[in-house]
């Protein structure tokens, strides 16, 4: 893939990198959660960038087997000690206060306070990141220097939230291709103060959807940006007609790290955009991982789920619960990098040119070869030892499209390159060897 | 498997160990053969101990392309030198005639007696075991040393048998249960006075029984105690109306010796009894070998022979032929030891234990996870980096859980130990997520 | 395979060696190319050690996409310089004219004539073979020495030649068999003085026609003497009719150096060709490769274009382009051994002698064994822990003879050796208890 404009493309994704920090930057501060105003302003701000539909889902309404929750908003939360001082402010991080915690306004001595407070007594300066959604609770989370600091006495606690009636919200952006085959991008926004999880995510699926929406496409790409398992199986309860269109999917998530690629297949473990990943990465010189279908993780649970099944894998770098700073105050703008996140958004455009071109032909001439020295495709002087590589990649195209191959299969039988293979059977098919296999139904 | 009751099992298996032994030293001076009254006495024995249908087959009844043979019994044999002393004597050991010899009463140098005498000069203290079923001959076996011994002479020789028509005799023990599936446990009778091969069998298919009837069953378990060869041959040819009820068959012989586990396969190679016993043994952490089919062996030739092809695997510790003792004398009763009886016994029981609880469920919800949480399933508070192993059985369980996945291939894809598969998919059904998959045919 | 008769048949097979070898020098002298005089005087040599149809296809016919050539002669070329000498000389190798030069008659200065020769460079004794066989051009070939040795100035250029409306030439041997099941053996004949590629592959193919019309035979058996590419091609397009009773096939090249055979799957890559020559290099004992199916090569490329995808396989010993020699004048005499020869005329014949022998029977006693003891098959005395080969090979063949295993398919479950199985089945069905497996539509 790197020919004359190479140089030009990586200027361009150097800039989007940085671009992409920058997005970071600016979604970090937000206190998000799974519902609530948090939520929808990180939707706003990628609203900037893309066009975006924001759905809102009320509370209460049924998804499968589950609820929408009510709306969760915090205005404040602090612990203040008998001196009045905040010795617990969520006003340095949002990470302080236990996520969907309910309304608190209480005095209490240090010991009853500490059965609502958490820390990461191994990483003694790191706040954790905890929530409680589907239970009523409250709690505050800190670093363990910070515990041992408290002396005893009585601490004034309060959390200034809401949890009310209201809606849950999620962004859908469609860009449009020539066909109605979709290829889903999914990527949950729900968490707060996190970098790599997942605000890596959200700026490289942003990032991706700008890019395509400037190139020609076959596919149609729908990219969610949404709250994670509650937002998909909401997406997923509201678009049931949809859902036979999915060819392909990609959840992404921990993507600006600067560890190695790793992915995790599909269900089905031999779907398309399996192949195609594996076989990207395992041509990319880069040391990688690809993992087997485990039913932990993000919103490929759902997307997974047997009633559904769909070819949905997740690419992280490193995955979820594999560093240490994950769902801690050290996930932070430092963790991640321009050029991580840059490395993630071209891998993830080679995975979608490789979908585009990776077409079925059928051979016009299946009897034997056809003659391509007539047509100026084979060199012209014969007895050479040394087939030339494109002429190799001919013949394997020719051989292996009957049909049942498709020109990623073509790549992988004959272990050429899929540029070189896709490049070739373009020029097999202007010269009219090669036409696409009609899909059944088709006219 | 080892829980709070493990240490009162233990016992139990100890008691189990040591009263198997005993019953081995009980039947080891009964001189057995394919047919006549040592079989029968040895099969009453075992009705001592649990209900046993002992079938008499009369000698001519046509089974297959076989013949049920004369009923053949010794009631005394020896070889008497010129002083007239037993210098072989049938009584010191049963190996000594060549089993199924016809009558003989005769006086003979020497010279000619030696055409009938077999020796192991390999081991000069061992007597070899031999049979002539199907074809009538006579002979004696005897130590190298013995026979080193003999002077010139002539000896006077006397095997008292009769060769008659008469039957037959197998035993057969059915421990019903809710369902007509059968797992068929078929051990051999036949030898005269050798422990591993196959009192050892005898032994522990009798305990199996024993514990069977004691504990709750969904499959039907039937215990065939039958000569090798010919009895399964007339089994087979007299219930052929059962053979289709067969889901699973396991083949006992030479289970009491120290070494390691060994497991054949059936002729199908992914029988479920198959991937059940690869699957405890490759985590029992122990030593063990897996062997693929072959047609040479015990009764599982005629169970998998291919008119039948039924899914019969074969245990034993070291197998026929791999061990010198195989065949002689020195298998005898320190040979086998109570331990290795008690391991084949928990190794069978586990087997039945995963056999009766590898049901495929189907996921009543399989659209999304269903919300674990509210059920008081999932741990309350999220956010923490570590998964608990229950938590994710769960999970794997509901997501193959579509009709096509039994618990095994569930514990096996999933990597997780069979017991937790199944406990908590038993939990999840109790709670409504999951429920068996009707059978084809089944209301 | 080594009998009593081995060392006869290695002295034979040393004869067929050197003949093979007196062939190929005969041969080599003669300027061949894919039409013409020479192509057609191979054949009549052939012609009088085998049968043979010799046809003509006129110049102008279309065959698939391609169309039959004009035929190519030449009498002379040659180049001399100022003083009249010639110092290029097709008389002294026809390797020096680029085969399929157009007549040309003219003086040039050494920098233009330069530009229609060719050369070695890393081999500056070698003249290298080069072609032009579908674009009209001429030129000469020579040792890297000779164009060192070209002093400035003026050359004559001649090449007498013509281009002219004729017909390609090719040979076809059909040795009948029982059944209309065919064989195909194709081995191209249109390279000049080329020893290893392919006067190797003429030599061999010749001697197992001969060699196989002196046995009785199953299967029919056609050797294709043609020149390549165009030759299957057109071979393919007159034939049709005869496709579909081709079940095996092999095209034979390059098999006269001294390297290890090469065997090239079908595209089919397990077709029964494929697997009986695995079964045969995999137990000679000798080192040797197997290579999967690659679109380049030789006439197996039509035989497995994606319209036919035959059966056909490509025995080498070292693959063209893997030997320095390879199109050039060192591809000669010496190259060449009447042992490598032999070796291969060998392997091909135990290779159709295993395909002749490969068939499927059917038990007809498939519920349990048959009683092999009665039928004098069995060893009489029973208890002997050493099972005997021979009898090991009868239970596998009655256990997979189930209409869906071949004879090769048991000796590679079993790990025995082909013959062996052979030779029991042979055995069992002369007992009545093996039939041969009717084919769909048989009576």
């Amino acid at each position: 893939m790197i020919g004359v404009d190479s140089r030009v493309d990586a200027c361009a994704a150097m800039t989007a990198g940085r671009r992409m920090h920058g997005m970071v930057q600016e979604l970090y501060p937000i206190c998000r959660s799974i519902t609530g105003d948090g939520l929808r302003e990180t939707l706003r701000r990628i609203e900037t960038r893309i066009p975006l539909d924001i759905h809102e889902v009320p509370s209460g309404t049924p998804v499968f087997d589950w609820v929408v929750p009510k709306e969760w908003n915090l205005r404040d939360a602090y612990v203040k000690n008998a001196s009045g001082e905040r010795v617990i402010d969520v006003r340095s991080s949002n990470l302080h206060v236990v996520n969907y915690s309910v309304p608190v306004r209480a005095r209490l001595p240090l010991r009853e306070l500490k059965q609502h407070l958490h820390t990461l007594p191994a990483h003694p300066d790191w706040i954790p990141y905890r929530t409680s959604y589907y239970r009523e609770s409250w709690g505050f989370c800190l670093s363990q220097r910070q515990l041992d600091a408290l002396a005893e006495g009585e601490y004034e606690v309060v959390i200034d939230s809401s949890l009310e009636n209201g809606s849950l919200s999620y962004g859908e952006c469609v860009v449009p291709g020539e066909t109605a085959d979709e290829v889903l991008i999914s990527t949950h926004c729900c968490h707060p103060s996190l970098c790599n999880d997942n605000l890596s995510g959200i700026a490289v699926a942003t990032f991706l959807a700008k890019e395509l929406l400037a190139r020609p496409r076959r596919l149609t790409y729908r990219f969610l940006f949404i709250p994670g398992t509650i937002g998909s199986i909401t997406w997923l309860s509201r678009n049931e007609q949809i859902v036979p269109r999915i060819k392909h999917g990609l959840v992404l998530a921990c993507v600006g790290d600067r560890g190695e690629f790793s992915y995790k297949k599909s269900r089905r473990g031999d779907a398309q955009i399996d192949r195609a990943m594996m076989h990207l990465l395992s041509r990319s010189g880069q040391a990688h991982q690809i993992r087997d279908f485990s039913p932990y993780g993000y919103d490929e649970r759902q997307y997974c789920s047997p009633g559904f099944n769909l070819p949905v894998g997740c690419l992280n770098r490193t995955p979820h619960g594999c560093f240490a700073e994950y769902h801690t105050s050290a996930d932070n703008l430092e963790f991640v990098s321009a050029e991580a996140l840059e490395g993630s958004l071209r891998l993830c455009l080679e995975l979608f040119e490789l979908l585009e071109k990776d077409i079925t032909y059928v051979n016009v001439n299946p009897r034997c070869e056809p003659q391509l020295g007539r047509r100026g495709l084979y060199r012209e002087l014969g007895g050479y030892p040394d087939a030339e590589q494109r002429e190799l990649a001919m013949l394997w195209v020719l051989n292996l499209s009957d049909g049942n191959h498709s020109l990623l299969d073509i790549a992988e039988r004959s272990k050429l390159k899929f540029p070189m293979i896709s490049d070739v059977a373009a020029e097999l098919a202007r010269h009219g060897l090669l036409v696409p296999q009609r899909k059944e139904g088709e006219q």
